[in-house]
């Protein structure tokens, strides 16, 4: 949501972490005092350590008796970590030559934060703020004397904020985040999004120069916050708010009814799951179905690769909540940007064009046999399917279907129940899209993330290609609209799950090049359904 | 070319560097012994250092007195890097603290090696095997005694081969090179290409437990050696040895006249030109035209970069060259994975999407007018023709017209001869390929190597998905059949210039999906027109 009228220079950019916007006092978060204590005896300080340790685990346990599916599933990892030896032992070592608990531990803690801070995956990048917050608890129980919170309503301004302050905070009255550092993938961003608190991460600004002020406004959809607000800017902003809502409540009454056309031509409109505690406060009844249930979850933050049982009982669940609905979940699609406990990849010049997705299952078939058991035997509980992702060339799905009938052979002569699902696959690379004839699939779903990356060879993770990489450009429109056509002419389910499904600049074109099935985060589904209900053939 | 009727476990294979077959007795290189020495006083081993460094610098600039020209500028390097203090720097720090000549200088080096040797761009990686010919050459005017040479006619087995030693080598009688290490890019590998010398590079054998031996077979298109043939095998690998070399007196025959078809049609063979010492040796008359001149080689091993006076003195000898024909120059086609001194570029996850070729060019606008100002002189000189790599929007030819017109005008104002060149561009990004009629260029030249890499999403540089990585993919082939047909019905010139074009079993494809010229190394030339004579529309 563009803000009008406001001076562009009054407004800090970064990136956007969570949508909204919002106006309200600024609170700037100070950076925590470091401990300058003097050292103890050993056997004092190891103590002092072991207490704050076992402080700091009993209080992020008692905000997880009170936290909701999501949350409570961070702060068990936090618990975890916190429970794991191997975390303290370098502080302790330190203490054991004559350190002070609180600079061995704040020193053994950074030397793990800054090498998840370094990596290449953006996703272990996020867990350094998981381990900030673990630094910081046990530094608060060691030196005593916490931080403030931030009033209600009030916009957290800070290098990066902590889960477990987060959960801290009350967020009834509205409020919002803005960091000079931080990621739209950590944690704390997945939080705000799902509580709906307007984020801004990545800002350029000098934190020590910035005071607590009356007002401030933030805008999470532009990621960009302006510190200083002339009265107009602020008027204005006012407006965008009062149109957001407006808007918001618009959208809001479509999300119950099934999507239609200006014209009434139905389309199905599905949701995307990254981790199943995401479908706790959704009802089914806003969506036809899942269509893509994302696995990789299963595999992080995990020290083995979880069992068949395990695997099982997830999927089973899924299927269960959609009652009746079909439901569609995606192989494993780690590769070497997404890596994997357990999987040894090697690091990989360019990881986008590297061993990943049906590659990589492919390259682990017993691995990846133990997944299609479980999907075989989940099947049994509804209309489940399953689909393929990095797909390139048929003889991938060919050699999956042998795979999947032999395990279902071998479940069958166990006597264990199973059903043979169908098998799709994604089309995102640009091979497959252009000889879609060739690929024996019982669906297909464009996948216009990656699809959109490889046409134009511009990463979606590299900013100063941004600009390139996007799906409105008339060759990723061109192949997206002969997948939908020939799935409409062969008679096979075409749908299309990525974030152009639910981006209302996007999705006209998307309906323009045929496409009538899009899967999309369940949060961008009542905007999605109006866009359609104003849709109609150019 | 394979190798018929061998036991497939006697051949240990590796990565081929320099493709040819070559049966003879086996020379196992050792390792050089590292010294020992006692140190004497700090003064003493830093004037033992610094006159080795002199010696070994008048022995390399002896060497360079009898060489080609491509070889003589990779000696010229290593008297560059010898001559820059910065090289021994920690050495002679080291030898100030008391350690003896030959230790500090191979620590300093072996640092300096491993630093080279972990870059993530193979370009910089080859470079390490340049480091190792310096410290080598270094220590053996150190410590005496040189390492021996191989006879000749023999297979050289060995960690590495350092330019130095190639040069010194006599290959009149044959002999080949194999490498537990090793890159197909290093200096040695070039020089073993252009001397037909073939080459085995990445062999995964213990060097310590082989020993010379009579007869070893080499196959440097297969990437494979044999150190213990069987009779059996030995007869096989004869048999090929005489069947390539009829069939390469074979195609020499077709060299020197222009390519046809079967049927008499006419297709047109250039040459792709990485430096242009490779020229010397050339008759230009061979070729019809040079189909890509790659501009790289201005920018490495460079301290700065290449002023508008040098690159047009370069780009003048070129078009003086071509005597007429015509000569296709590339702009820049760097980026994150071909770095170059002076452009500053972040680290990118996935470098071959990020900022290269056009994008990087456009974003250091003052740098790409000093080459485009360079062109358009050189220009004047015959009908040089200008060619963008990685173009994906049209705007990227639209941007790069102005330019190029605002530096012709400026010359033309200055009174400086100049022309403004044609300006095409590669076609090598898929959505280009996609929707060719949106692109506003004067010809186009397929890039097959990138674009078969985007459309498969697989990098040519990653092994476990080279099966992937294939130009004979149908959607590749379709369009490259598509911008082929656009061409030939719009009436602009249409060239195919990856390493496709030399290929025996790809440029059937090629040419019935429509290609008809082609750009290719000139070592491929013979062998491509014999394959088009060969040729008929199927």
């Amino acid at each position: 949501m563009a803000a009008r009228g406001m001076a562009a220079e009054a407004w800090h950019k970064g990136r956007p972490a969570s949508p909204g916007l919002v106006a309200g006092p600024l609170f700037v978060a100070r950076p925590m005092r470091r401990g300058v204590g003097v050292a103890g005896s050993p056997a004092d300080e190891a103590a002092k350590l072991r207490g704050a340790i076992a402080h700091a685990m009993a209080a992020i346990e008692k905000l997880q008796a009170t936290a909701s599916d999501d949350a409570a599933e961070i702060l068990e990892f936090q618990v975890a970590m916190l429970g794991d030896e191997a975390l303290a032992e370098g502080a302790f070592a330190a203490i054991a030559e004559g350190t002070a608990a609180d600079a061995a531990w704040t020193a053994a803690l950074d030397v793990q934060i800054a090498e998840y801070a370094e990596a290449a995956d953006e996703y272990f990048r996020a867990r350094a703020s998981d381990l900030s917050d673990i630094r910081d608890s046990v530094l608060e129980h060691l030196l005593g004397g916490g931080s403030d919170l931030p009033p209600a309503g009030a916009i957290y301004l800070g290098e990066d904020m902590l889960p477990s302050r987060f959960l801290s905070c009350d967020w009834s009255a509205g409020g919002g985040i803005a960091l000079t550092g931080g990621s739209p993938s950590s944690h704390v961003a997945m939080l705000a999004r799902a509580r709906g608190v307007p984020m801004v991460v990545g800002l350029k600004l000098d934190l020590g120069a910035q005071n607590n002020a009356s007002a401030a406004l933030l805008d999470g959809e532009g990621g960009r916050i302006n510190l200083a607000p002339s009265a107009e800017a602020t008027l204005a902003f006012q407006g965008d708010v009062a149109k957001a809502s407006t808007e918001a409540a618009r959208w809001e009454q479509y999300l119950r009814q099934a999507a239609k056309t200006a014209d009434g031509e139905r389309v199905l409109t599905q949701i995307n799951v990254a981790a199943p505690a995401e479908l706790d406060h959704l009802d089914p009844a806003i969506c036809d179905g899942i269509g893509l249930v994302r696995t990789e979850f299963l595999f992080h933050d995990q020290p083995s690769l979880p069992d068949e049982a395990s695997q099982f009982a997830v999927y089973q669940r899924i299927v269960r909540w959609a009652a009746g609905r079909p439901v569609t979940i995606r192989t494993l699609d780690a590769g070497g940007d997404k890596p994997i406990a357990g999987l040894s990849m090697e690091a990989e010049s360019n990881p986008f064009l590297g061993l990943r997705g049906i590659r990589l299952s492919l390259a682990y078939p017993d691995i990846f046999r133990v997944q299609l058991r479980a999907l075989a035997r989940a099947a049994v509980a509804g209309p489940l399917k399953v689909m393929l992702p990095m797909v390139t060339v048929p003889d991938e799905i060919t050699a999956t279907a042998a795979l999947l009938d032999d395990e279902v052979v071998k479940l069958q002569a166990a006597g264990i129940p199973c059903r043979r699902p169908d098998l799709g696959i994604m089309v995102e690379v640009p091979a497959t899209a252009l000889a879609i004839e060739r690929y024996p699939a019982a669906f297909f779903s464009i996948g216009s993330n990656d699809l959109t990356q490889y046409v134009t060879a511009s990463a979606r993770d590299i900013a100063s290609v941004a600009g390139l990489n996007d799906t409105a450009n008339p060759a990723v429109l061109r192949l997206i609209g002969e997948v939908a056509g020939y799935g409409r002419r062969a008679g096979i389910d075409v749908s299309l799950c990525g974030d152009a499904g639910g981006d209302a600049r996007l999705l006209p074109l998307l309906l323009n090049a045929g496409v009538r099935n899009v899967s999309m985060a369940p949060k961008m589904l009542a905007r999605a359904k109006s866009v359609i209900a104003n849709w109609r053939p150019s």
